[in-house]
């Protein structure tokens, strides 16, 4: 009898709808969204995370088992826009889960494929969804709707189950005066009358108070400071910001000025863009250093990568005085059409000071300049999505915990019931039947680091870096004879301690090995090497932090004759 | 009759004033500035600066070199205040070189011997001035005028010369509503009235627009907010901010609660405090760990350390569960009375992210909160400075390059003619006669690295801490006889690649270094462990990165019998 109950709970369970994250969630970066009904599996969007502290790491991407583990319910993977944090871990995750189709729109398709082309071996069955697709499978219908966001083809999905609408917004903002087109508020409010069991919407800017600028209040002030610049102008904004970038093109064309471009990434989607129309500006409008050399200062238009402060990127070159083409001179004006996201603004201000040093005049974003604006909603907005789509249940995303924790209080100001609001963790799931709506249980879920060479680099390699980098470290190499000493051991040490001014410390901790060793020897009977190097390591670790107040990572190694 | 016309220009620019900055020009922080006239140098402040990423730096001080070289000329070093960015390197200072007197005041006075105390062996004559102290040397004669910054005692410096006034304002701010004591601008007038020869003024927040607010009003907002919150209140502010702690009692009192410190910094300092008088409260404010489990939590303030994520200190220990007596609990209110220094803002965010994780509200500073006021004159403030003041030539001191920058055109818009600024690089000499003023020369100046136990650490073990940090290290044990190999090399590495997954790399490194030593072999006539140690870990350096695209540290150990 227990055992019958047990199946008809499961498969009444079965039936639940289960929304989680793989990413996302206490954290700004790779995500990946889950919403499970029986066996089918959506996922949206594939991103990864750039490290807060390097050890070699380049980015971070999700830990996909649970995907790996029900792939056959996998029926698709729904990008949202084409952002490294929505689609990053895209080859990482087809290399490692079979998934039928990769449905995307617009120039995320073409940032995909480029990213896939980079990689081997890789067979991705890429779909382009378009403003009125649905896709229908057993518990799901899927439709899209426009959004306003800092890179074009932004949307947000829709997913009708049996007990209404799932809304993901993906990274959305309101503008009431979009550069292109506006956010699709008819297909909002239609979900919102047929009724919203759960809004998962991004939460990045939630601690913003008030709106967010519009891109063509950005494009206003950007005309107005080329119109007020006498010598060259050198701007940099993110490569993705298409928008801005056109924008940037018009106020050169508007102020007789030519554009060249550095930075392969702004190259790159330069190019994409101008194919896809994104990018529109008269014949000879960009120009190449042949050019650019017989026009006078005020003719000129330099963008480029750098906004924040990459070593490698072009801006970072230019200031650094090592740019290939473009010394900077006086009168120079920079404009950083950009603000530092967290974490860069040391490197922007030493990019900012060796330009102010070079003599140029610098000017970035603020309330007086005006020269960026987010891509995210802030608190008014948030409120606004909120009140169009009025959800039952409401799970914030994309943000730390401060942000989580700031939107579902915007929720509960806009009328949704505070019981009904839920801060998950990665991992967590929120199962959701007629009922109500409960964390029930944890999927696998967690960070992976990969290398610019696409290696999985392993926590105990990031564990042992992190001392080396700290203390360095200390190898004693021991000789032996049938396990017996034959020389006194070796110190050979890296980034520890100035070698040649600590001579007496060396030399102790010669003797202080050479004796750890002969006490071993003597004291065992069944000699191993693996617990010598274990009591040697940690004993010396000891004897080191004592006289140095230092933990080197201390690495025996025993030669036997 | 060249020889004489030489000493004639010497003994004329003998008596020039030079003016230079060892530390503290293009950074924040290891503030050091010498005026040198003839035969006599004066010394202001000697202090620390934190390193930006850390290879087990813990701090940086400036390179004592000229001052070593010119110690006979030392009268005396003079210290502004009692903040580590001006007093830190005190200890360094003087176990290098060796000054007659180190004149200080009040609190900095009680700092400076409690860290000389913490080192061994160090001799310092330390003399406290008063406010009307003067004291003269041949060429100078030296006063000083109380300014309001964010710790008590602090104060600028005014060195009379035969040309007129050198002014160093220190770190300063205006407050015009001040705590306890106003700045003294009847002296900075009379000094004008005399004459300023030259003004040396803080810049730190050159780029921040308009004027500091009051610590006074900063009071009200922490009493307002007090007044709000029922459950306990833990707030955290700078040790040093003694004003801030102050005010914090008051707070306190007003709303019936004790109040118990956490952090040793805090503790502390609120012990030096009390003594002078600085921290004053009613008898039993001050409550310990017994009294305080016996009181509600409407009744206790927590004061503790950790305003700036650091994770060791008691806030973060609390946020993290780790704390040995505070568990955080729902009903907590946590206030950050303080604000990030540039580079902290991650660190805070995470101690932020797990406090409202643990269900505490949390208050920080925002124009709605007014929970934290600088302690640096902004833009209005430095224009008052320099109104007051009506130098003859400026300098701006204390800050990043786009600061000094920012700071000489505001010189420039109260009257000063801008040919009469100079942004300074720490070592440049600014040479003042009676007909101009000019940077002539430069001397020895630069970084050097300080760890926790006081050793110096070389340049070249920060670059080692820095490879090993990125990819780790590849160390390739050759054994051999008569310098011909009899085993395989042994290959061992740390924080490289995970071992387990990389058989295949390993045995090709393997056999890369025994082809690698046996062509050195059998080429060479003159076997020599150096030249092979290099040609080795060229060649694998090259090797490895071609497979990898990474750059271990290669260590080649070569043991011969």
């Amino acid at each position: 009898m227990a055992k019958k109950t047990t199946n008809i709970v499961r498969r009444f369970q079965d039936k639940n709808i289960k929304i989680f994250a793989l990413g996302g969630l206490d954290e700004v970066g790779k995500n990946m969204y889950c919403v499970e009904v029986d066996d089918e599996l959506i996922v949206i969007d594939s991103g990864i995370m750039f490290p807060d502290s390097n050890y070699g790491v380049d980015y971070i991407i999700p830990d996909y088992t649970y995907l790996k583990e029900n792939e056959d319910k996998i029926v698709g993977l729904f990008i949202t826009h084409g952002h490294e944090d929505h689609i990053g871990g895209i080859p990482y995750l087809l290399r490692k889960v079979s998934i039928p189709k990769v449905y995307a729109n617009g120039i995320a398709i073409t940032l995909i494929k480029n990213k896939l082309s980079e990689h081997r071996n890789i067979n991705a069955n890429i779909v382009e969804f378009g403003d009125d697709s649905i896709y229908k499978f057993k518990n799901f219908e899927i439709s899209f709707f426009r959004t306003n966001h800092s890179i074009p083809d932004s949307f947000g999905i829709a997913i009708k189950t049996r007990l209404g609408y799932i809304v993901h917004t993906g990274d959305f903002k309101f503008d009431f005066t979009p550069l292109v087109r506006h956010t699709d508020y008819g297909k909002l409010t239609r979900y919102a009358e047929e009724g919203i069991l759960c809004l998962l919407s991004d939460s990045t800017n939630a601690n913003v108070a008030s709106m967010s600028a519009s891109e063509k209040k950005i494009g206003e002030s950007i005309k107005s400071i080329f119109s007020q610049i006498k010598g060259r102008i050198i701007i940099s904004t993110f490569a993705s910001n298409i928008y801005r970038v056109q924008q940037i093109v018009e106020a050169s064309v508007k102020h007789n000025r030519k554009v060249i471009v550095f930075g392969r990434s702004m190259e790159k989607t330069i190019n994409v863009s101008k194919k896809l129309k994104y990018i529109n500006a008269p014949e000879g409008t960009f120009i190449n250093m042949r050019e650019f050399t017989q026009l006078p200062p005020n003719r000129v238009t330099i963008l480029s990568t750098g906004s924040q402060g990459e070593p490698l990127a072009a801006l970072s070159r230019i200031a650094d005085g090592t740019h290939k083409h473009i010394k900077i001179m006086e009168g120079d004006t920079i404009v950083f059409s950009s603000s530092p996201i967290p974490g860069n603004q040391e490197a922007v201000n030493r990019t900012i000071n060796k330009l102010y040093r070079a003599g140029c005049n610098v000017i970035i974003n603020s309330p007086l300049t005006d020269t960026h604006t987010s891509g995210h909603a802030s608190e008014t907005e948030l409120k606004i999505m909120l009140s169009l789509t009025k959800p039952k249940y409401f799970v914030p995303i994309h943000g730390e915990y401060s942000m989580l924790k700031k939107h579902t209080e915007l929720a509960a100001a806009t009328g949704i019931n505070p019981n009904n609001c839920f801060i998950l963790d990665n991992g967590d799931v929120l199962t959701i039947n007629e009922k109500k709506a409960a964390v029930t249980h944890k999927v696998q879920s967690g960070d992976i680091y990969i290398d610019t060479n696409n290696f999985d680099i392993d926590n105990q390699i990031i564990r042992e870096r992190k001392i080396l980098s700290d203390d360095g470290m200390v190898s004693i190499i021991f000789s032996s004879k049938n396990n017996k000493l034959n020389k006194v051991p070796n110190i050979i040490s890296r980034g520890f301690i100035y070698v040649k001014g600590s001579t007496e410390l060396m030399e102790e901790i010669q003797k202080k090995s050479q004796d750890l060793y002969e006490t071993y020897y003597r004291s065992t009977k069944r000699f191993n090497q693996n617990h010598l190097a274990n009591y040697i390591s940690n004993a010396l670790t000891d004897f080191i932090y004592e006289k140095t107040e230092k933990k080197p990572m201390i690495v025996p190694i025993f030669m036997n004759y």
